[in-house]
């Protein structure tokens, strides 16, 4: 088995608000949005570290716990281990989660190649519909407690040739596939698998492809395994990979332009 | 071999300032205090994982390449290779660090016998004397480039019953072997290693005693091994291991109270 190790943070006021998250939210998303890149991966999620940063305030220790109530119930759902970590003052609060799991032949953005079908599991534009005004019940559990694809990244990765889980926005996640392996994609719109509060909002399509934290999984896939996984899970197939760079996408066939942003970008405000 | 994975963070406005820092020292620092936890496991460095938060601010790029460029070096001499990170804004500076090291057999702050020596590989009280005012160069220097003691912790794990890297000060780092070890400590002050910095300050015992950020390694050593130790390195012995709780402090075989604060807590201003 190879190590793989992942690390990704939640900040207040960047990927959370304590007016709209829970502190247990706070907690189950630090820790989804790491076990997600575990299953990007294809590897079964082992153990993890969390460092804390603790604003001054006087209910710190009761968020504190609170926080780590959230996050020691996915732990638990997953299996996965906390083994060490660090607590320091910070201005806001931060989680910064570091994940390891274990996989026989991790999966990487590298390895799409032109032919393979663009393959999604779990829906999109959900959790992006969850950061509205009066968000849906469906929206708003979306935003807050994403569950990571662990199962079914363990169970795509033997037939899957690359694969990212959608963080930052669906044309950004595909575009670093795309990157990685050189080569380009055509995607067509209505395969995306709008989730259910995405799907009843006139800019849901917009939300699907740029709005991000959906920590549904994106994956090459050579077409011959198509049917072979189509009997373990359920997908969407989306596009496919072709020659050449950047993405194009059509919509019942016609091309349709790419959106303005295409995700979000931590550095561009 | 077993894995040793330890995280730790340096934030802006709680361990540097970057008038005082520069974007290099950060770097380093943030590396250097994450290898001197596996130093005190004794494990041998050989990947770290690199979580970035990252305010508004024009000379964000530049400031960015500079921290890079001062982990790099450290990560270089170290034989310690960047696996991964995450980039995220954020309201201040930081940098969260997950370093990962192997050891046969590693050592934890559990493991401390009454009879045991305490033993220091290194000095105290000159990187707290680099955050006052006008400091000397060596004392800057401990505080913004110290150095983690991997080499001595590889040679010390065969004789140490238990270790831990002085980073919250000495008396508190004690207090977590004594704590984890359900044991208590005497230790005789005029024996303690105080930095050539601290030496020359009034109160450079306080500094040795309580100040922090040395990454030191303070060890519980059997007495039976020091011979051997003695042929393989220079140490301080600086008191022992007895049974019960708490620490004594004594100054030339008589007791010395303990000062009032015993070394850095993250949660009490």
């Amino acid at each position: 088995m190879q190590l793989v190790a992942t690390t990704d943070a939640v900040i207040e006021g960047v990927h959370f608000d304590l007016r709209r998250f829970s502190p247990e939210d706070v907690g189950w998303k630090a820790l989804a949005v790491n076990l997600s890149d575990l299953a990007a991966a294809g590897a079964r999620p082992r153990w993890f570290l969390c460092a804390l940063g603790i604003p001054a305030s006087s209910r710190v220790v009761q968020i504190a716990q609170r926080i780590s109530r959230g996050m020691s119930s996915l732990a638990r759902k997953s299996r996965c281990a906390l083994i060490g970590g660090n607590v320091t003052s910070a201005a806001e609060w931060s989680v910064t989660i570091t994940a390891l799991g274990e996989a026989r032949r991790p999966l990487s953005r590298a390895g799409a190649r032109p032919g393979d079908a663009l393959v999604v599991i779990g829906s999109l534009g959900d959790a992006a519909a969850g950061l509205r005004s009066y968000p849906s019940p469906v929206a708003a559990r979306a935003q807050r407690r994403p569950v990571p694809r662990v199962r079914e990244g363990l169970l795509v990765a033997p037939f899957a040739s690359a694969a990212i889980d959608v963080s930052d926005g669906f044309l950004q996640d595909l575009g670093h596939i795309c990157a990685e392996s050189s080569v380009g994609a055509v995607v067509e719109c209505s395969s995306l698998p709008l989730g259910k509060a995405a799907r009843r909002l006139p800019d849901g399509m917009e939300l699907a492809l740029g709005g991000g934290e959906d920590y549904a999984l994106l994956l090459a896939v050579p077409k011959r395994n198509l049917p072979r996984l189509s009997r373990k899970l359920r997908f969407a197939e989306v596009g496919r990979v072709v020659r050449g760079r950047g993405i194009q996408l059509t919509e019942l066939g016609s091309p349709r332009p790419l959106p303005r942003r295409s995700g979000f970008d931590h550095l561009r405000k």
